[in-house]
């Protein structure tokens, strides 16, 4: 194969989150065992934007953005100077250390944008770069774009008695290795799982001892639940420059739809990702970074619901997996929850398959988090109701295919 | 420097559109000849999207995705299906072969979104790519960017009696020394030159004599000036496999601020596109896309009175850079002008400085397009006696710094 086509095929997309549509299942009558499972569709791969709807101002904020024209949908390619002394101040608030408007900030097309420019900005080909098992998908895909060689971070999420679980002795190892990066989301995506205080102090000693850059992509750090605390890495104690957060409004305020990450941090980082964004995509789409001024800007009261509508699923669908006996991690924040199967008769990416054909569920398959085959994700977002019914048809399906 | 320091020493955007702003200008007083010449600012570097209104149903196509909410906010990673559709047929008409909608089209974030996969997928490191001096800046910066090498092809656009100048003999040497892609920009970005049926037809049959991919950026293609032909080289006679289109909806219909493009032809090249585009930005912006609707469906005679109104400021200016004895090629089609200027006492970059700063006129330096340095790039999508009064600035400047 040619070193384009290997790279290319390490790129697969065909199991990933929204791709669904795009396989082909003519063979998948074969393995059905019993009939169709009736109920309405839900799709687990993303949350439904239809069900939490977006704060109220937000498509004022975008329709202002089209009024003020030409200097709205031109931004410099970092984003428009004036949202990013508005983000500034709200995420220097909302972190807890400070963040510079000319220099300390980015705005991206999504927070994918974000992750691609900051594993672009910060990975060489043959560099060591710490990722944690499990962890969003992309990571390994970004690292492994750009020729660097993934050192994994084993988590026992399941087990743990205190945070995430995170294998600290094992990211010590991968950083007197040579790793010089750590990318980890937090709350970690698929698990929900958020690193405690201890194990983010130690994460940023260690990163600061050897040197290593910390890249912390915190998407869903706004949709706490209750009795959880969240520590910002970047108000740690490591020095500027080692450390970039991503944050974006996206599922938690269903605002995935205008597609706006920003990354903030280390300069020199957010200086090489703007470089490389004039030739990606020139800027974030001009009138959707004015969105970014409804973020952090909700109604009184407005996230505080959006949060206890999530618990109060979450804790219904937990229920649903812990009766059937399905290991689950409980999800502290974000709105996945990634519980494991027994063994089935079938294939895990075929199980995946069947839920979508034969109860019209879909999930995305664990093998696209790590080496995690009997494991899947849901994304909760949704309509309460629908999700939990379609929760007992996966819970139905598992016992049909159970080995 | 590092290999990553120097990969992004490569991409600066110091001089590039739209970073002006971000320059520092302290030493730029102590050049200035004269004072400060007054005149409305013309920000030559983009089209003017408040001169020239979009289409009138943008918005409401917009407002209508986000009533539509996820559906429209979650597509496939290539775009949602049915404006996949939509946009097949519209394309296949405009350029004369068939479009697949399912496996010959990708959405992007903006035509440069299209031109970073499109380069991506097709450059691996060493590879030869043939790019034309002049075109647009990006191009360079994406081969160097993927570890390609740059065969530089000559274009003689102000000298050519017939169509754009390509050197079609350098063309054919860099085939032959082992390029395999070719990446090109049609009407020419930045001198509006628009390349002959015979120029067209030669460079696809050299393509396909040598199996080289053809990269056809023909953004502009839809703003062609009375009596000008234009010659698509999709339909000249390549294997499918063999050429990729880059359009999209952008200053031609003021519609650059929702960053739209879209890339068409050859299904191996769109795939690795849209695996690609699952970690570089997931997908264009969700309801940005149904903006896609009204393209090519503007009311009847819109496109004729935009087409009209830009050759009238087209030839106010050249009559302008004629009576300066400025070098300039006639733009056939697109909005931009590249006119040369005489030498200067004052280094090529300084002066597009001192044009800013002491006549308010913002224009691209030449450098940014290939060895050009005496050349400066004009987007002439403006406010048309805004601009011919800037235009007169411009020959005023020139005039206090000719050597």
């Amino acid at each position: 194969m040619s070193s384009l086509a290997s790279k290319f095929a390490a790129l697969s997309t065909d199991n990933a989150p929204g791709q669904e549509v795009r396989q082909s299942h003519e063979d998948i009558r074969s393995l059905m065992i019993g009939e169709v499972l009736p109920g309405r569709r839900v799709d687990f791969s993303h949350g439904d934007v239809d069900a939490f709807a977006p704060p109220p101002d937000a498509m004022e904020r975008f329709e202002e953005a089209v009024r003020i024209g030409g200097r709205q949908a031109y931004t410099e390619y970092r984003g428009s100077a004036d949202i990013r002394a508005e983000l500034a101040a709200k995420l220097e608030a909302f972190t807890g250390a400070p963040v510079s408007k000319d220099a300390g900030i980015i705005v991206t097309p999504g927070t994918q944008g974000a992750l691609f420019l900051a594993v672009a900005a910060t990975v060489a080909a043959g560099d060591k770069v710490a990722i944690v098992q499990p962890d969003y998908f992309a990571n390994r895909k970004l690292v492994r774009f750009f020729g660097g060689e993934i050192v994994p971070i084993a988590m026992d999420y399941l087990g743990s008695a205190e945070g995430a679980g995170l294998d600290l002795t094992q990211l010590e190892a991968a950083f007197e290795a040579g790793a010089k990066t750590f990318v980890f989301s937090n709350p970690n995506n698929p698990t929900g799982a958020v690193y405690s205080p201890r194990e983010i102090e130690r994460i940023a000693a260690l990163a600061k001892r050897h040197g290593a850059t910390i890249v912390a992509d915190q998407l869903y750090s706004r949709l706490q639940y209750d009795g959880e605390s969240y520590t910002h890495i970047r108000a740690n104690g490591l020095p500027e420059g080692q450390c970039l957060t991503i944050m974006g409004p996206s599922k938690t305020e269903s605002l995935s739809g205008y597609r706006l990450g920003v990354a903030f941090g280390a300069p020199e980082i957010i200086d090489r990702m703007e470089k490389l964004q004039a030739i990606v995509s020139l800027r974030a789409a001009g009138y959707n970074q004015a969105v970014l001024r409804s973020w952090f800007d909700e109604p009184a009261g407005w996230m505080e619901q959006r949060v206890a509508e999530h618990q109060t699923i979450r804790d219904d669908l937990l229920a649903i997996f812990s009766a059937a006996g399905f290991p689950t991690r409980r999800p502290q924040a974000g709105s996945y929850v990634f519980p494991t199967l027994p063994r089935l008769t079938v294939a895990p990416l075929d199980f995946v398959r069947l839920l979508r054909h034969q109860a019209d569920v879909i999930v995305t398959p664990g093998t696209e988090f790590g080496p995690h085959e009997r494991s899947i994700r849901l994304n909760f977002s949704q309509d309460r109701i629908a999700a939990l019914d379609a929760a007992r048809r996966i819970v139905e399906m598992v016992e049909r295919y159970r080995a």
